[in-house]
């Protein structure tokens, strides 16, 4: 199956990192709180980052008392800056496809991996992978776009009123399963869609139990800061999974 | 909580009845099904059903091996007819809600429960309850309403194009849990919307691991009977799981 690396387009990558340094953006606020909320205690642990980018969270990790952390990442324009920026000598990075882990001959404690899975179109393979490289009773920690945003295969997302209020989210396909095309930044960027039932059944399937499902959405004191996030109430962007080997 | 009992309206009741009657409908082709496609052997096994309504499920898990099968409702009319149309030495019928089943003095091997839940108010409560009633390695199934379904609250459900077709559904309010009014039959039938993650977590913080999720889907030689199923491909009506007691 194909693997996808987008990061190392240059427009891709600049619109990105732009995103990413937005005040008030979607990451920070929600994806990156219940991501840290699921993760176990690091102290002494080894740990594995999938899609670790820029390398921000290996050196947090680092920060919350890691012994060693492997980072991850398609994209060697991403690891430039990592091993730029966050450089630690704790943390390894390494340039390759999330498909093709099986190759490290390590073992970890933890797996995570932030808004990544939903590029990758083998999830099963990852998934068996991760589970090969963690040692019995170690935890897999993930984020991606919520199935109810992934299934958006084409045209307006939305139904605004007179006066550009969201109304509802137009929802299709969400039992059509595989590729999306969409532009973010770039043309033909791919995602790919499962519903929640595949998602489950796929770390079911493949020796992990389920101890946690979050699908973030905004406090009062939140949405009082930033108004345009009482959409996710509609739809929230993210879901995220904590799981345990067994 | 409310404990809500709509099956014993008059009007509701006759409706209900023949929609189930009616060939094709989506109950028999895509619920049924997959409600029976998750349940383990039922050989010399005791079975709680839950909302078992005219019994039909509790002769049928008696017909599959069966020794003993409890199936309560909240509806006297309901179980006057289990009673009549579908008795059986190894069957009892209990009237009773789903939030006092803690009153059963007996214990089971599988708890089940068709198209009854997004009726309870009180998910969790209920869950602990079943729990309770479970044998060690007790496997509980059940179906409802997808929660992409239940979220809907109030005005029309799709988006159509000039000729009728569904182009998509328009999705509100998903990440606001709790009381739907809805129409179905008569007025004011109060069905409760949960998320994916409030169902999965629910389940996982009370003693149940997950086992396995569906979302049915037609078949495209079900679509080639009955074409108005497409739209399920749009949004699934159904979300069923079978967890296990640990």
């Amino acid at each position: 199956m194909a693997k996808q690396n987008i990061y190392d387009n240059e427009i891709f990558f600049d619109g990105y990192r732009k995103l990413r340094d937005k005040e008030g953006n979607a990451n920070e606020l929600f994806e990156m709180p219940a991501l840290f909320s699921l993760l176990p205690s690091l102290e002494n642990k080894k740990i594995l980052d999938l899609g670790c980018g820029c390398g921000g969270h290996c050196m947090e990790f680092v920060r919350m008392g890691a012994e060693r952390v492997v980072g991850v990442d398609i994209s060697q324009k991403m690891l430039e800056i990592a091993r730029k920026e966050n450089a630690h000598e704790r943390i390894s990075y390494l340039n390759m496809a999330m498909e093709d882990i099986s190759a490290i001959d390590e073992r970890f404690d933890l797996a995570v991996s932030s808004l990544a899975l939903h590029y990758v179109e083998d999830f099963e393979g990852v998934v068996k992978n991760i589970h090969s490289l963690l040692n019995e009773g170690g935890v897999f920690v993930f984020s991606q776009e919520n199935p109810i945003v992934t299934c958006h295969s084409g045209g307006s997302r939305w139904t605004k009123d007179e006066n550009g209020n969201k109304i509802h989210m137009n929802l299709a396909n969400y039992g059509i399963e595989g590729e999306r095309d969409t532009v973010w930044f770039v043309d033909n960027v791919k995602k790919y869609h499962r519903m929640f039932s595949t998602v489950v059944n796929t770390l079911t399937e493949n020796g992990f139990v389920i101890e946690k499902m979050i699908e973030p959405l905004p406090t009062e004191e939140l949405l009082a800061k930033y108004p345009d996030h009482r959409d996710l109430f509609h739809k929230p962007d993210f879901m995220l999974i904590r799981a345990r080997k067994i």
